[in-house]
């Protein structure tokens, strides 16, 4: 560690607080009080405790560091700008502009050093559960005697409102369960929210909470007492087995005569004016903004430099362990670039149409069972539902507290924190993660799914019982809007396979797919497996649509369907064409694969000619106009449904060939 | 209190038991595991301390019964059917059939005695907090000394996967915080779930975290033990200021000899051969099902009746009290029949066009302050954003532990339970709940918003800052693809109003709006005020959509908006009109009230002659395409927003007075 110099730290601290208040200022938007209060917080972490390369943010074995409070980023940029990282002090003048690096909240992949994107609360919290759980699975595969490859640590600052989350509190329960000593939290008690004073909704005892979930809760009574913050994060460093909570009081806005310890300042500039006495009050300039006085800009590049050399010798000692274990160290790098193996489509099953009836759910548990071993890095598990999904890896052992070599994962009944985690896990290099529940319960977790979306990673949720073809559990269970809800979110793609052949080609497109996450959409109930001589083949599904069975001859309308509907469409074209209309069927099992499609083959599948389209589909009709035309018809499901056994259920909601076949007729 | 007898006690609870695995297996679906361990807890719930009426399950006074794990509801149904509610043993035999009121998961407004639909984990338990609020608050209002109008208790059953949700960690912190010593919870701890033991991933201290929140918390080791149940229950009624929960201990399947103690006896019936030994197991004809001995079902049905007699004296009680208390009385009454106060229409607000910009979210915050005094019942609050939604009544107090009659509402950075618990206040009749928070954050509140519309009540969703109108908080808080996502829900009604005056027309619709949630979505930004006197006036609002500005003569195109690019849109009318193209102007506040509309109607609004038609919406274009036809376009959002002042934002995504008149005129 370097020596400390009382002096220039304070100045160092003081100018990080100043800078990031001067940044919301010029924008006049953003939130300055949080910043201000912990620039001293910051200090201690970046100067004596995270491992980083500002000239590579993205070096494996960094420390990851995640703002849950992502509000508060100007206190990150200012500090990823002192220490040398890709951030200009012009970036930190565009805060919050059009282009700029220095986004209102932190956003992967726009600013450099941003490990995760946060804003919405709690979501920091969770995916750093996900980090960590990453982290101690690549240690397990790849670390070794005397080559401790991955050994990071996972710091975070977390706010008030992270702590009243729900998700935050699932994921501190799975973090207690799985032991995740390596997670290092700092917890901002400011006592401020927007409303006031934190007394008018939460009194809650924080840290007793925590330690009932199994987490060493240390205290330190002032954020300003830069030593007892060191000893505390070097208390928690030393606890390898709980994660660590550093319950932290501040004053928000420190410095600011008027507003400090106010909701005031949490939101809002501070004016012009308030600026002035904040300056004068740390001894600094009234008049000058963006004032970094030059050996400040010293020491922290300096520190900045000191740290990259972790990488050097990080670098050095993979050299030698790619010399000793040249088998895993390939695999790590051909999985961190995010390649697969060679030869893993060869174990993609095939069905047959003499199999019996099996639903996609069971046909997934296949897939990923027959190409689990051809892919180390794929892991992932269910929120208590993994005999209802079928995604429990058969050969493999659960992730746990004690074998951290585990692929299968238990997240317990946490939907929302699986999905954070399954995030924290994507982001790190090395693993692929999936996470399984009913589509139902796809509504637990939707900030995750659109973060995931939002940072283009590729997390892939699986999602089981599908739509009313789950039968008597009923309409609480029975998705209807959560179809077009996930289409509806950018970056995503959605795919709801029409049979076993088809499932094994979504898994194939998920685990190829890059910049997004991918969402698998399967039947509880069991559907034929369409002959692949007769039909189109199922690789036909890697461009969302296509034409499955083609008509007898020109076409006078047009089936459509996804899923379970598509062998009833197949049902249905044959009454159809048995009474001489000429019927063509497309499998449509993804929009988003559809859109991706040049021009000419969305005309080949859709032709403009033809304006008689029937969409098929039990969910909710929304959003299929696009595809059916004004001279089309959508059979959706315009209610929630019932609780009956599925067959019932069909006949209830007109899901039956008669009906399909009148509805079809009914176009011409 | 009855006197005790030991053994028809026992033969009564083993009857409960028996019959509910029994139903299970005739549907060959569902959940016997749970029914079989809690009998005895339903039993003395029902016998020893729930108030209730079979014969009028809507008492007003009644205490309610939550059972949060809701996939336990054949439980409930044996003890209604038992205790003389209107579910006949028939109903008990069709077991999740069709057109049964003995649905998979229990239905509010299906089956009598039901007072909340539960199924998704951790909904019943917070629900429960907001009937707890709401019998605080009703209470504070009405009850006056001598007469308890409103005295009862809230009982719930909860689950091992109740206690893992964050909502129910959210919803247990704020009952904790409120000092809801009303409820009564009893946590089902059986250490099972669906993937086997809890142990794989939930072992923290559940009983330290409660009290951590507050809670009162005690412990009874054997569901069997009645005596132990009683006693911790008059304990938990002893205690008025804290929320408690009773962590009992069961045997999921207690009696069956082979799946006892298994995650097999969680979801699946056990099987013809099994049951005998259940039946067996109890001293029960093997061979009988859906047995029920004479002696119990009198011994029920005799408890059920003197149970109602608590009815007739509260009755007795509110008649008395209509003498002494006309006044409240008749507020009361008037209020539980979801009427509103004569007059109140008198004080919604207009707003000037010479008035200066207005956000809606403002004009929500004039309106809402207008009406609070003449509409007492009308409360709410907001997830710690007050100040940013204007959800604040200024004139009257917070709720808190020390004021229940205050009508303000700080839930906390909870989202979550904020959603929950109002569907559990909007259950209660007598009192009108909102709450508010930022738009992107309804995706934190999906499950309390589908349960709304499922159960067909109306709490009020207030969704501010409902579009990259926000501006610089950026990509992480812009809206893009909620609109669509809310809109899929069946039952909800959305509506995004177009300036101050169609705000007052939204509320309007809103307080009068029966039979499922409103979602009122308002911007954050300022708005022009529409010219009333030249313009369609703003209650054209209340048809979804409306001619806003006719075309000059026959138009030979359609623009149509929703809330902030209404404005928008009237700006490109005015040049469109200036380039000779005659335009007709729609404002279309709401799809889901213009779907109501006969076909007369709508088509004056889009006549089938006119196809040229452009949707304007700062969000995902989805689902707009029935509206603007094969030969129409939309500018949507098709990605995410950035973070920028909101005008660079409107330049950058094109929602700008010549790109709406460029997509306009190419559509000619």
């Amino acid at each position: 560690m370097m020596s400390l110099d009382k002096n220039i730290e304070t100045l160092a601290i003081d100018t990080v607080r100043i800078l990031s208040a001067d940044a919301v200022q010029k924008a006049n938007s953003g939130h300055p009080g949080t910043p201000m209060a912990l620039a001293p917080m910051g200090h201690v972490l970046w100067k004596e405790f995270i491992n980083f390369n500002p000239k590579n943010p993205d070096w494996a074995n960094r420390d990851r560091f995640i703002l849950s409070a992502g509000h508060a980023c100007m206190l990150q940029y200012s500090f990823l700008h002192l220490l040398g990282y890709d951030i200009s002090l012009d970036d930190i003048k565009n805060f919050r502009q059009m282009n700029s690096k220095t986004a209102g909240h932190p956003e992967y992949g726009l600013a450099p050093g941003i490990d995760v994107t946060t804003g919405p609360l709690g979501q920091g919290f969770a995916n750093g559960v996900g980090f960590a759980i990453a982290q101690k699975h690549l240690a397990a595969r790849y670390n070794k005697p005397n080559f401790p490859i991955f050994d990071y640590h996972i710091y975070a600052i977390c706010s008030d409102g992270d702590m009243m989350e729900g998700v935050t509190s699932e994921a501190a329960s799975l973090a207690g369960h799985l032991e995740l000593g390596n997670l290092i939290y700092l917890y901002d008690d400011n006592h401020i929210s927007i409303e006031g004073s934190t007394d008018i909704a939460f009194n809650e005892d924080v840290s007793k909470r925590f330690e009932a979930y199994g987490w060493h809760v240390q205290f330190v009574d002032d954020v300003n007492d830069i030593h007892a913050l060191q000893l505390a994060i070097i208390n928690a460093k030393a606890e390898t087995q709980k994660p660590s909570l550093i319950r932290v009081r501040s004053l928000i806005a420190y410095g600011s005569p008027n507003k400090s310890g106010t909701a005031g300042s949490h939101g809002a500039p501070l004016g012009e004016e308030e600026m002035k006495l904040v300056k004068e009050f740390f001894g600094f300039d009234p008049n000058k903004n963006f004032n970094i006085p030059p050996e400040v800009a010293k020491y922290y590049k300096q520190i900045g430099e000191e740290k990259g050399k972790k990488e050097d010798d990080w670098n050095e000692l993979f050299a030698e362990y790619k010399d000793k274990f040249p088998e895993l160290a390939a695999e790590y790098e051909q999985a961190a670039a995010g390649k697969l193996p060679k030869g893993w489509l060869d174990k993609l099953p095939t069905f047959e149409p003499s199999d019996k009836k099996m639903a996609t759910r069971q046909a997934s548990g296949k897939v990923l069972n027959a190409i689990a071993e051809c892919l180390p890095h794929l892991i992932g598990g269910a929120a208590d539902l993994a005999p209802s999904t079928e995604t429990n890896l058969k050969e493999f052992d659960s992730f746990t507290s004690e074998n951290r070599d585990g692929r299968n994962f238990h997240f317990g009944i946490r939907e929302h924190a699986m999905g954070s985690a399954l995030n924290g896990m994507a982001l790190t290099k090395g693993v692929i993660p999936f996470g399984a529940t009913f589509l139902i319960f796809s509504e637990y977790m939707r900030p995750p799914i659109r973060l995931a979306a939002i940072m283009k990673i590729r997390p892939i949720f699986v999602y089981t019982h599908d739509s009313i073809g789950l039968g008597e559990d009923g309409t609480t269970h029975q998705p209807i809007e959560q179809l077009i809800s996930l289409r509806s979110i950018p970056n995503i793609t959605l795919i709801r396979p029409a049979d076993a052949n088809e499932t094994a080609q979504a898994w194939r497109v998920a685990l190829e797919h890059q910049g997004g996450p991918v969402i698998l959409v399967f039947t509880r109930q069991g559907l034929p497996i369409m002959d692949q001589n007769k039909y189109s083949k199922a690789t036909g599904l890697e461009q969302g649509a296509y034409i499955l069975s083609e008509a007898s001859k020109t076409p006078d309308l047009i089936l459509i369907a996804t899923g379970s509907e598509v062998s009833l469409i197949l049902d249905a074209q044959a009454q159809l064409e048995k009474d001489g209309i000429s019927t063509r069927v497309v499998s449509m099992p993804s929009w988003e694969l559809f859109e991706k499609q040049d021009a000419a083959y969305k005309e080949k599948v859709f032709p403009k000619a033809n304006k008689k389209r029937l969409a098929v589909e039990m969910a909710s009709p929304l959003g299929w106009h696009k595809y059916v035309t004004d001279e089309g018809d959508i059979l959706g499901m315009t209610t929630f449904g019932e609780s009956a056994p599925a067959e019932d259920l069909y006949k209830h909601f007109g899901y039956t060939v008669d009906n399909v076949v009148k509805r079809a007729k009914a176009l011409l």
